[in-house]
């Protein structure tokens, strides 16, 4: 399918792209590209057999790329397509794997002004609480969703190409408008992340926090599970997102008002309304996923 | 160890004590008590072999009865024990498996001013979002938490007759003061539960729902899976501690107004700082999940 990948960020996601790719044949040669920095990383990736080759210099690791694919964390992308530019090439695809997409699409115009015909926005809804490219596999995005967000310039054949990519590594794939995106994630993955990371924040500081985890049970483990993700990477997410997400935890302090005011004016029938709701919602949810 | 085990609402908890009890050997009979109106699920419970007989009379439901264990709602817990009070003997030792302990030694305070010596409060730290006698196990407290709250004047052999009943049937029990049960529970419990019902509930309100639904990734399904319990049994528990839950719910407004602020003005430095705290909090529960 491809010649040379290049990816752009050897983590979790960028690593088992790379896994992902060869596994799969998609490729003769997978490159790494990242910070001075984080050259122990880089080294890592390629004792581990998920890169072929890494580079600290950006002109050497997309030379020749037929593909390269961007897996940092959402704001440092912007720095990125900075990087790329001098470098660009029309027989290149370039896509993305960031969590948000109305904000790398504003990154890539902060640079080109215009989105560029052959970079083609995307979203892998996969992951793990584990970062790094320890935490890579093959598998990760086995019958997982993958959104493409292609603006209406994108040139047709780069966007296919990315989507028969992603569905030959076990994505479904789906197409919408980047502002769609953003409105279904920030409800579904952002909102939850910004939950979880509250309560567990709430808790921890309290004292009798050893035995609130001493007597935690499983629906706590799985309940925080996604407290335990990358802070940086759900700082970039949250602030590349913000305008959705404020409006949301807004109306879930609104949620939350309410059941305090029915908890304080012992409303019991206005509680088992609200907890039944709830309950009916979410056998809506697992029905839907049933039948998906 | 016990001749015959009464246990009053024969439900997802009761019928999988009776299933446990049967199963180790603890008793040579299992009686099940409900209301007329649930006499459906009483003859389910006996169909299913999880008990041996029913009644809808209290009387001979507990007549010779060894342990009566009260397997209800907390709301209900009141009018059990009133129901219970002529029959009362000191013969028998009475305990329950209420999610809340404070409330449930009120009920028994507003009927017996006292409470009697051979009531021994108890709560299985063990569940699941299925309620009803189908979904009741015999291994449903292998492993997991029991407290016992006992009050200053319980009887010394009641109690630990309660406490080797709940070991056999594999539970870890630990002995603490009802005040500090509900302190702990409601952190870790009931305060979860009203977010997982909250978050679902904003959500299932949106006209995106469908799409929200749709990609939504496992995080979700975890997230809230809490959300599908039981609403009769949730609205009693949250106003049976309503007094530390309310404190929670208005400091978790707190912490999401908070966020909401960092959002409103970029303090990527303070997300990063609450995320990772909330990061560390968390892998100090997991490290004393694994030192358990």
């Amino acid at each position: 399918m491809f010649n040379k990948i290049c990816i752009i960020g050897v983590g979790l996601i960028g690593g088992s792209i790379a896994r992902a790719a060869r596994e799969q044949g998609l490729c003769s040669k997978v490159v790494g590209f990242g910070r001075k920095k984080s050259i122990g990383n880089l080294r890592t990736a390629k004792e581990l057999g998920v890169i072929d080759e890494y580079f600290v210099d950006i002109e050497p690791a997309v030379k020749n790329a037929d593909l390269v694919i961007i897996c940092t964390p959402v704001g440092a992308i912007e720095a990125i397509i900075k990087q790329l530019q001098p470098f660009w090439s029309e027989q290149t695809i370039y896509t993305d794997a960031g969590s948000t997409k109305a904000s790398v699409i504003e990154a890539v115009k902060a640079v080109f002004t215009e989105v560029p015909v052959n970079f083609v926005p995307a979203h892998p809804i996969a992951g793990a609480e584990k970062s790094g490219v320890e935490a890579s596999k093959a598998d990760l995005f086995k019958n997982k969703r993958l959104l493409v967000t292609p603006v209406q310039t994108t040139d047709e054949s780069a966007l296919n190409k990315v989507v028969k990519f992603w569905e030959a590594i076990g994505s479904i794939v789906s197409i919408m408008d980047a502002e769609h995106h953003d409105t279904v994630l920030a409800a579904t993955s952002h909102l939850p992340h910004i939950l979880a990371f509250s309560l567990v924040n709430l808790l921890g500081k309290k004292d009798e926090q050893v035995d609130i985890f001493k007597y935690a049970a499983g629906g706590f483990k799985d309940f925080t599970r996604i407290a335990s993700s990358d802070p940086t990477m759900w700082q970039d997410i949250c602030l590349a997102n913000k305008n959705e997400l404020i409006l949301l935890v807004q109306q879930l302090q609104d949620e939350l008002k309410g059941i305090e005011h029915m908890l304080k004016n012992n409303e019991s029938q206005q509680l088992f309304n609200t907890f039944s709701y709830a309950n009916s919602a979410r056998q809506r949810f697992l029905n839907q996923l049933d039948n998906q």
